[in-house]
């Protein structure tokens, strides 16, 4: 028997699961997606095959309008299959597919990234093309807590700052991107797709220890479980308390009055104002109008350098990030401009 | 040759060790030591030797007064062994040592808390008593950058948020603690000792796989250090950081008009006052009043409980902590006791 079709046909437990998600759309993050066109990245794996049929139960309440995207990476000897199973969910949830096939192994070559990098790069490039042509508002991936507690344990081991430690934020305006499941269990994925009896396709190449995510995944995670079963739970947690802090710093940006030159693609902002605030709070902000700049991830080294320069008054100093980025330190102004 | 006595005989790379120490407690910490009395604790062990030696060429620049004290827990066989060097190393150093044994395994079974517990808090008892019998104004530990990283990721796996999550403070002045290295790698300190030609006692019981600590030491720590040789370097950096939020949220608190009985042990604040802050600084606030009523580690899940409710304003409200302490929320103000 194939999965039911309606919200209410669902058993009660499968029904709450896609309430939850909803009211973490709604609640926690504040998201209104009445009248939106959502765009689902689906592999056919079980996290994006449940985020598909959590969402097509929620679509009639929430008044969102579902198209789902399949990218064939051309890496698997299932990668067929794995697009024929997609065609006929989309098909049995009555929702259009579209699909692209990608050399990822040629483009990978091509760049000189990694597999990973080189597929992942491809894969948005390819969302934001079929979010452009279909007019589509948002892009929804199946990104749930496990990746979350991976993600952060990554970001520790890599020497992230906070609130950027505590892991990949749930919605990115600037990439039109949605991560529903960010606080759900990947464990309850699972659990809700057998609750509804709905299948998936099993992909293993999540498996590779050559990748750091793998490794964490396999070696890492397991441990930290063994020694705090509610772990996952600290991690959501952690993560809410990172949302918070995000907000209260990006509130203080918002009293700064910040010049913005759209010819140039350059901030300024008043030293007097700066210097008025507390060093946590400036670094903040350089970090909040360098994001805002250009790709290109900011270091915390360089913005703790450029907070002793602010703070010293050294007018005439330069701080450079990656991405072109760079900070000039004026007489009463602090300047951020891209170099392209 | 035994090392030298004074800062301008040693090798110029050992004189920078200790004057980096210095410029740690001075700059970074802002602490002022001139004619403080300071007491060591002493195990012999490789950090705790290097931390003396560094005190004791500084003492005559930092015009600081030197004591140490050594406990021998009982444990091992080779405590008679370590408190004679310690005893043979303070004379050689011109300073008094404190000594004391403790029947630790007696008072774990007593207390029914584990060895590592109950030595740890058997310990610092005695250094309390030490520092109170001897009139000396702090306690001065050998905690290192690779201490630090192992509490960061212990503060991790137990669920700790920010800036708690970082690690363990540099100066504790409830606890009359300063730990001068703890921005130090730990391999310094062994170098350093041979750099001046010391020598100490290898303690084989820091490797014990029974305690969460020895296996993030031995198992978790040597992973990240494989996948970013800086990752020391970057834990040091996010208490850094951390630091400047713990600064930053305390200003906020000296500007609200908490109320404070001595008899009751009791804070109030008002709720307007509250309500005006953004949730993220409110959590803080809950956190340093609680930390100031009496011991008892402070959990992030009631934190939020208590902005719920304060956010609510649901008057009658009551949240509890560990250590017998509790949040009441009243009509116009909140007010933090602790029930004994």
């Amino acid at each position: 028997m194939p999965p039911p079709l309606r919200l209410q046909d669902l058993p009660p437990k499968a029904a709450r699961f896609c309430l939850r998600v909803e009211r973490f759309v709604r609640k926690d993050l504040g998201l209104d997606l009445n009248g939106k066109r959502l765009l689902v990245a689906l592999s056919g794996g079980a996290d994006s095959t449940a985020l598909l049929y959590c969402l097509r139960y929620l679509a009639p309440r929430m008044r969102v309008d579902l198209l789902a995207a399949h990218v064939d990476h051309g890496l698997r000897p299932e990668a067929g299959q794995d697009a024929a199973f997609c065609r006929e969910l989309c098909a049995a949830l009555g929702m259009p597919l579209h699909e692209a096939q990608l050399d990822v192994s040629g483009l990978a070559k091509q760049s000189g990234t990694g597999i990973e990098e080189a597929g992942r790069q491809a894969r948005y490039d390819f969302f934001q093309t079929v979010l452009a042509e279909q007019n589509a508002d948002l892009l929804l991936t199946a990104h749930h807590l496990n990746d979350l507690a991976e993600d952060a344990i990554m970001r520790l081991i890599r020497g992230a700052g906070w609130p950027e430690l505590a892991g990949m934020p749930a919605y990115d305006p600037q990439r039109n991107l949605l991560r529903p499941l960010l606080l759900t269990p990947g464990t309850n994925l699972r659990e809700f797709l057998t609750m509804i009896g709905a299948t998936w396709r099993e992909d293993q190449s999540n498996t590779d220890p050559a990748f750091l995510r793998n490794r964490v995944r396999q070696d890492i995670l397991p441990l930290f479980l063994r020694e705090n079963p509610n772990f996952l739970e600290s991690m959501a947690r952690l993560w809410r308390i990172a949302e918070l802090d995000r907000q209260f710093f990006l509130e203080f940006k918002t009293k700064l009055d910040i010049h913005y030159e759209a010819g140039r693609n350059q901030f300024s902002v008043p030293l007097d104002a700066l210097l008025a605030l507390h060093s946590a709070m400036r670094l903040r902000i350089y970090k909040a109008l360098l994001d805002g700049l250009a790709p290109g991830q900011v270091l915390w080294k360089n913005l703790l350098r450029l907070d002793e320069a602010v703070h010293a008054r050294r007018s005439g100093s330069r701080v450079q990030f990656p991405g072109g980025k760079q900070a000039c330190l004026e007489r009463s102004v602090l300047r951020f401009c891209a170099v392209s």
